[in-house]
């Protein structure tokens, strides 16, 4: 199983990112072709308190890297990655996990 | 159901930080109260190639905010917090999560 974990920094107008993912990039990465599971949880605090460096965390699981890969290659991947360019340009860090 | 996500920078020895995670850590980790999963993966890259920030990724699931609390201030959450001064000084970035 693998994972594309996407790690949101701190949006300048938090509702109206929460409502964008919401209602419109998550209903484009749910068409994904081979994904099997979404999970996404919003950061909460860091123990010992400060200022956590994400504001937000997706993670979308796949059989294996080519279906992954298959999948952001995708015209549905292509949808989800030109949607990010539209509310959280420049905020977004992905990374390919290989799930133990 | 919330989640402490434990986001690793890349180890100057990662032969060594992987055995280590192995054999000791993740021990320490499956004693905590109240701990219902882990997750890890290791990163293998991310989406237009470049290094990535990070090298690994542990996420450790609970009930709640309280319990996951909790479980850090315990023995056993304070003893795994030692170990990773051991063997990840420095490498190693917390969240608390509320998985959606």
């Amino acid at each position: 199983m693998v994972k594309l974990v996407a790690l949101y920094m701190q949006p300048p107008d938090p509702a109206a990112f929460d409502h964008h993912y919401r209602e419109t990039h998550l209903p484009l990465v749910r068409k994904w072709p081979g994904l099997r599971r979404v999970e996404t949880g919003k950061v909460t605090g860091m123990p010992g308190g400060g200022a956590p460096p994400y504001y937000f965390i997706a993670e979308m699981y796949f059989d294996d890297e080519n279906g992954l890969r298959a999948a952001l290659r995708s015209p549905e991947g292509r949808a989800a990655g030109d949607d990010v360019q539209r509310f959280a340009s420049g905020l977004v860090s992905l990374l390919y996990v290989q799930v133990a």
